[in-house]
Parts: C-alpha cells; structure tokens; sequence
C-alpha cells in the first residue's frame, strides 16, 4: 500500500476525517490514480500508521477516512546516525536513499581534511534539499515511519558538538588492516535501546590520523568492518544491515 | 596497493619472476605510471598474494619480480552465491559491484515470472561479459582473491538444476510482513564451513507464491529480512552484510 508522511496533526482514531494536499494528493489521485473507496497509509509524527480511504477529491485536495491505525515496530531500536565525509559525484545521493532503506536515523555530511569534494556554501542548502527529498522517498518506499535528517556540518568538531549521540564509533580502515573484528560486537552488546549510535565514516580517501584521534579522544570506538576494502558508500549500509541483523534478527 | 589477477600459473616463492601483460600491464605502467622498483599485488589462482617489484617493462610487456606472499583470509568461510530475479536499468551492476565489495562468491540472474526486464539471447553474452568486468575490478578494488563468477539461467528450475550449493534460502516479502525474524540467524548457525549458502532474491515485483513453493520444495528456507521494505538491489547487500557479520565479526 502506498505510504505518505502527514505533515499536520491528525488523531489516531477510526472515522477521522482529514485533508490531504500538496504534493501527496497529486501522486496519490493523479499518480496513483486512487478512486474513491481506495486506501493508503498516512503516518503520524508520533510513528503511528493510519490506513485511510480515500472519501472525494477535486484533484486538489482529497478527504480520506482512517479505518485503522497500527504502530508499527519498523525503526532501528539503536536509532543510527550515519556521519560521511563529503564524497564525489552521487555517492551522498546512494548513501542517503540506501542507507534509508536499511533504517538509518539521520544523515551529516561534513567537510574533513582528505574529503575531495567540496559542498561550496552556495549551493549546500539546495544539496542538502535534494538529499531531503530522497530521504523522503525511500522513507515512503521502504514504509519507515520515521523520514531521516540530513544535515552538513563545517568539520569533525562542528559534527561533534552539534549531533547527539550515546555512543560514537569510526570506521578505520587501519583497524580493519590490523585484523579487528570484535568492536563493532562489543559496541553493540554494551548498547541498550534506544541509545543512540553515531558512526562517522571517512570519504573515498578516508580519515586523517589527526581525526581519528579526535575522535577516540571523545570516545568514538574504532571499528574494522571485515576483511575486505569497501568503497565510502557501501561501508555504511553495511554498518546499518549489521544493526539491523543484531537488534531486528539476533535479539528477537 | 593496487591489486590484479593472475590469468596464468607464477610459483609463489620469493625471488621468481613473471611476465604482466593485457590489462593489467596496460593498468599498472600507463594508468598508475608504475617505475621499476614500484609495488603491486598479483592474486594467483590459488587465493595466495604475491607482492611484486616491477623490474623492467617496454609498455606492452612488464617483468615483475617476487618479494613477498600472503594468503590473506578475506573471502566468505561460508561461500555465498546471489540469484536475483531480471531486474532493470542497471540493478544487476550495482548488484555485482557492490555485492563483490561485500564478499560474494557468484551471481546467478535467471528469468523469473514476474521479472519485469528480459534478456534478449542475442545481448545475453555481451551483459554477462559486462557484469564479469565489473566484479573482475570490484574484486580487485576491495581486495578480494577470487572474482566472482556472473552467470544466468533461463527459469528458476534451470537455476537450481545448475547451481551447487549445500543450503539454500529465499528473501519473501510475506515472511517479513509476518514479522519472521529468525530464520536467516537459524539457517547461519546450521551451517558450518565450508558450507555453501544460494540465496534467492525476486526482481522488483517479487516471486510468485509457485516460485516460492518451488523452492521450499527443493528446502530453501524463506527468511526475513527485517522490518523495512528493501528494494531489489539492496536486499543482496543486506544478507551478504549480515554473513560477514555473523562468520567474520561475531564468530571470531
């Protein structure tokens, strides 16, 4: 079934009536085709799902009905916020829509020292709008009930002081040269739901000694990934199946 | 270190030389302008690295001189193979490139009843020889010592007729939406190494119900994949993630 994000208040109840506009209305009754009697899902800020039946529509508006409404357990119960250092062409593209679909929390990018792109401040909110609206498909798409944040961030302090975080760790690619393996397991099993885990990763030439050691300063675990040298953007959604696999499958 | 495979037999042992050519000279002396004395790593057939000095090289031909080997543990203890359903655009390249990244041992794509892209016969060589580059440099990229193979079947009977495998297992839609959550980690404790696991994933509009009692037949075991609706190409990536977790993170 189709799912859409509300961006206004509507109680959970059965036989709410509510208006549904902007973009949703088009895709679902010009896009979609929705007549009268058909359904979607509408989710609530508060993660709660609303199945709906579309009343009438004048192409503009639509009113539609809630005939149920379910709460869902699709969100990572560590919510993980997924750091990347600024890397070419669509790789910030292929993180956010992947790594939203494997349940990530939150998105920064931020400029570090061997980042080879550069998000110059011109045209960094238009990015950052694009990857939103990405965010917001894949949300859709893969029926998350919670659409990722994507923000930038000037440099590994100022991602630092301003993402929360319980618990940090960053991805080494010398790490995973030494042969660490355990790290990552033994982040985990510390954490308890819903800490927060914050996983900074570096761009396609990695992360500078300096800011590896900024970053155990402030606690970050370094963590080797496997045996095998994975590109910037297919080490994050491997972090993310790893989480899943623990919380979703492991711990059940 | 830039890494290539061998297409014939060089003695691993320290102080032998041998002679690069095709690709990899091309690669190594023009691409990266490799000067005698400089470094690569040559993969034999029998996964052992052997680092080698250039020695001397007239641009068509390069002499290389052993000075070291290694028999680095970087593939899958439980070698895994992925048959995804035809999919479109270019789902099958990213599903080999980033599943290479991610361990893979093959690819298997077969034509499935509701795939919506089809393999003429006449393109049907030229798209594996495609999808054979791109794991052939994906395996080098990430360090790999065997490249997978890509290959393709006909129909679902065809693949399991000609797929060896030890255990198999298929991502359905309908065991996730039951909120199965515990046959994957089952299926990886059964197994023991060398074991070989065949996953089977549908194209983007999923197996049919007869397609899946086929494979239950023949004891595939369907298994969720977590809560959240993952899309054709990165379903793969998911399992293969979480095999590497299992065998390679959490085992150790």
């Amino acid at each position: 079934m189709q799912r859409y994000f509300l961006t206004h208040a509507v109680a959970p109840t059965i036989g709410t009536t509510f208006t549904v506009s902007g973009p949703d209305v088009k895709h679902w009754v010009k896009v979609m085709r929705a007549q009268p009697g058909d359904q979607a899902e509408f989710v609530t800020s508060a993660q709660q799902v609303l199945v709906a039946t579309l009343v009438s529509t004048d192409g503009q508006q639509a009113v539609a009905k809630v005939v149920a409404v379910t709460t869902p357990a699709v969100e990572l119960p560590l919510p993980v916020t997924i750091a990347c250092g600024l890397s070419k062409g669509d790789k910030p593209e292929q993180i956010v829509q992947r790594g939203t679909e494997l349940g990530a929390a939150a998105f920064v990018f931020f400029d570090s020292q061997w980042a080879v792109a550069k998000w110059a401040p011109a045209k960094r909110a238009r990015k950052l709008e694009r990857l939103a609206k990405i965010a917001h498909g894949a949300a859709e798409q893969s029926h998350r009930t919670v659409i990722p944040t994507v923000t930038y961030q000037d440099n590994l302090a100022a991602l630092l002081a301003h993402t929360p975080y319980d618990q940090g760790i960053v991805a080494w690619e010398e790490s995973a040269k030494q042969g660490e393996s355990s790290q990552l397991v033994q982040t985990l099993k510390r954490m308890t739901a819903p800490q927060r885990l914050l996983a900074v990763f570096g761009p396609e030439g990695g992360l500078t000694a300096a800011e590896v050691a900024q970053l155990t300063t402030a606690d970050f675990v370094p963590v080797g990934l496997g045996p095998r040298i994975m590109r910037a953007e297919t080490a994050p959604l491997y972090l993310l199946s790893n989480v899943s696999f623990w919380c979703e499958l492991i711990a059940r």
